[in-house]
C-alpha cells in the first residue's frame, strides 16, 4: 500500500474492458460494438456544431438532449439523466442511490462493473446464482436487501426476462431497482412504460450499442423524478459538465433519428439469427439471444483455447475466467461478412 | 431525506457553475471562458475523426493524448492521468489520493468545487485564511494534514504563488499537495518542472480555458507514476472510456499547438492589462490578475447590485455571496470589444 493513496484505492478491483486494438486489420467481434456506423443525421449535427463555438461550456444540465429522450416516453425531462456513458450513470446511480445498510442483490452472472462499484462505493452486495439454464429467476430475489441491479437482456449470456418477470425483480426490493437496458433494443421489451407506476425504478441505457455511438460516451437513466434528483445531486458535486458539446447534439440526433437505429437493429438482428444457426451446425450451444451478441459453448472445446485460436487468425472474441461460464465464448454479431469469417475460421479450428 | 436515496446524498453541497445563458446576444464575462476559438488543427482533427468510426469504442487509455502530453514536460505517459474535464480528474484524486484519517487543507477562498467534493467523499477538510490582501501565505499551512489542494493562479482572486512558494506548500504535507492550475498559462509559472522531485506533487491543469476547449471537456494531472496509477484504478472503478474518440483527437492537436496556445495567452494577457488599467481608471480596486479574469470591487457600490445591474444591460460577470470576498466582481476577459462594452456599461452605472 502506497502510503499516499487513499485506504480505499488497495482494495479496488478495477473493471477490464475489452481489447481495444490499434490494428485494423482484425475482425472485432469481442466488445459489442454495432457494426453498422450512426445515422446520417448525427455526422450532419457534428459538423455543424464544430467550430469557435467550442470555446464555450456545453450545456450544463443537457437540456435538449433530456427533452428528446423524455419526448419518446411521453415524459419529461425530469424523469431523465443523462451521462458520460451508460457507466458513469451508473456509478453514480451506485453511489446516490445504492448505498444502504442492508446488501443489494445482483446476478452471480451479469455485467461485471456491478461489484466494481460496490467496491469502488463500500457498498455491500449478494450475489443471487442464475438458473442452471443461465436466467435470472425472480423468485430467488426474496431476502431483504438496499436494492437491486440487473442487466436486461443480461450479459454476458444475452437472456431476457419479460416485464412480468421485471416487475416481479421491482417488487422485491423497498430500495431502488436498477435494470440495466444496455441491449434491449437488440430484441427485449424496456421497463421505461413501468416508470410511472414504480416509483423504486430506475432504467439505464446505453447509445454505444444498437444507436453505434460506442465512440462518444452518452447514456441515460429513467425513473421518476426524485430519483433523478438524487443523481443531479451526486453528478453536480462531481462535474458540472459531464456531456460535451459535440457528445450533446449527436445524441438529440441519435435518439431522434428512429428509423435508422430501427433499420440497423433489424439488420443485427437476422445476422444473429443467421451467425446461431451456423453455430449450432457447428456443434455450439447457442443460448437464446435478445442482444447483439451470443453466449455460446463447444462440448468438445475449451473456450479460452478457442478464443486464443481465432486471435491468432485475427478475430477477436470475448472470454471469461469465471466460475460457470468459463466454457463460452461472447461473441458480436458482426456485419454478415465479418460473421461469416469467423464461421470460417471456426470451421478450420474445429 | 428521500428513502430511496443513499443517506450521503442528503449532506451534498452541489457546485453551482455559472450561468450558461441560451440567448447569443449577452456579452458573457461570467465564466472564463476564451474569447478566441481553438486552434484550427483542432478543427481539422475533429472533421477528419467525424465518420464510421464512431461506433467503435475510444481509447480506454487515451494513449496518443498522454504521450503529447508527457512529450512537452519530457515526461513519460505513466506521469500523465487525463480525465472529462479537469473537475473530473480532481474529483478522482480527491477520492484516490485525499482521503486520509487527518483533514486536508485548503484556502479560505477558492475554488469551491473543493469543499464539494469532500462532502462526495466524506472527506474531513480544515479551511486557512488567506491573507489581508487575498494571498496564499504557505507559512500558514503548518499544521498535520492528509494532503493539501490549492489553485495556482488562485481562484476567484487570480493572484499567484511564485515556485518557491508553492515548493513551500509542498513541503508543509506527508501525504499528496494538489495544485490546480486551471489558469496557469495566462501568467503563472507550472510547478510540472518540480514533478521529478517530489513523489507527493499532483499538477492539475485544463485545456478548457487557454486552449479554448471548455466545450470539449478535457483535463489532465502530472504527477510520479505512483500517483497516477492511484488515479487510474479509481478511473477504472468508475469509467473505462471517460474521454470520447472526439475529445481524444482535438486534444492532442490543441496540445500541440503550442504556437495557437501562446498567439492566444498574449491577446487574453494584453487585453486584461488594459481592461484592469480602465477598471482603476473608474475607481476599482483590482487585484493584481496571472489569469484570464479579474477580481476588482468597488469602494463605493455593491457588488452585487453592479452585477445585477449589468446583467439588466447585456453583461454577465460573476459575483460570489461569499464572506471576504461579497464586494468583488469577478471579470472575464474577453474581446477588447467585449471589454469596451463593459467599460461603457460600467461608465452608465457608476
Amino acid at each position: 500500500m502506497n502510503r499516499f493513496w487513499s485506504p480505499l484505492v488497495a482494495r479496488l478491483h478495477p473493471y477490464v474492458p475489452g481489447e481495444q486494438p490499434t490494428r485494423a486489420d482484425v475482425i472485432k467481434l469481442n466488445t459489442n460494438e454495432n457494426p453498422y456506423g450512426p445515422s446520417p443525421r448525427v455526422i450532419a449535427a457534428l459538423q455543424a456544431e464544430i467550430g469557435d463555438r467550442l470555446r464555450l461550456y456545453p450545456r450544463p444540465e443537457s437540456d435538449p438532449l433530456r427533452d428528446a429522450i423524455a419526448r419518446q416516453h411521453g415524459l419529461t425531462r425530469e424523469h431523465v439523466f443523462v451521462g458520460n456513458g451508460s457507466d458513469e450513470v451508473l456509478a453514480h446511480a451506485f453511489q446516490g442511490l445504492l448505498k444502504h445498510e442492508l446488501p443489494i442483490l445482483l446476478p452471480d452472472i451479469t455485467y461485471s462493473f456491478y461489484t466494481t462499484y460496490c467496491g469502488l462505493y463500500d457498498i455491500a452486495y449478494e450475489s443471487i446464482p442464475l438458473s442452471d439454464s443461465l436466467e435470472i429467476e425472480p423468485a430467488r430475489y426474496t431476502r431483504p436487501n438496499g436494492g437491486i441491479v440487473f442487466a436486461n437482456p443480461n450479459a454476458p449470456t444475452g437472456r431476457a426476462l419479460g416485464l412480468d418477470d421485471v416487475e416481479r425483480m421491482i417488487g422485491a426490493s423497498d430500495r431502488v431497482v436498477i435494470v440495466d437496458e444496455a441491449y434491449v433494443d437488440f430484441g427485449a421489451a424496456s421497463a421505461i412504460p413501468l416508470v410511472a407506476r414504480h416509483e423504486n425504478l430506475l432504467v439505464v441505457q446505453t447509445l454505444s450499442k444498437s444507436r453505434s455511438l460506442a465512440g462518444l460516451r452518452v447514456g441515460f437513466a429513467v425513473g421518476q423524478p426524485h430519483l433523478i434528483e438524487a443523481l443531479d445531486r451526486v453528478k453536480n458535486s462531481f462535474n458540472s459538465y459531464p456531456l460535451d458539446r459535440l457528445a450533446q447534439v449527436a445524441a438529440v440526433a441519435a435518439i431522434e433519428d428512429v428509423d435508422w437505429l430501427t433499420a440497423t437493429c433489424a439488420k443485427v438482428v437476422a445476422t444473429r439469427e443467421q451467425l446461431a444457426g451456423e453455430l449450432a451446425v457447428l456443434g455450439f450451444e447457442v443460448l437464446p439471444s435478445a442482444t447483439n451478441f451470443l453466449f455460446a459453448r463447444h462440448p468438445r472445446h475449451d473456450a479460452a483455447r478457442l478464443a486464443a485460436d481465432l486471435r491468432v487468425r485475427g478475430v477477436l472474441v470475448r472470454h471469461f475466467t469465471k466460475p460457470r461460464i468459463d466454457q463460452y465464448l461472447r461473441i458480436t454479431i458482426g456485419t454478415p461478412g465479418e460473421c461469416e469469417a469467423l464461421v470460417a475460421a471456426l470451421r478450420a479450428l474445429l
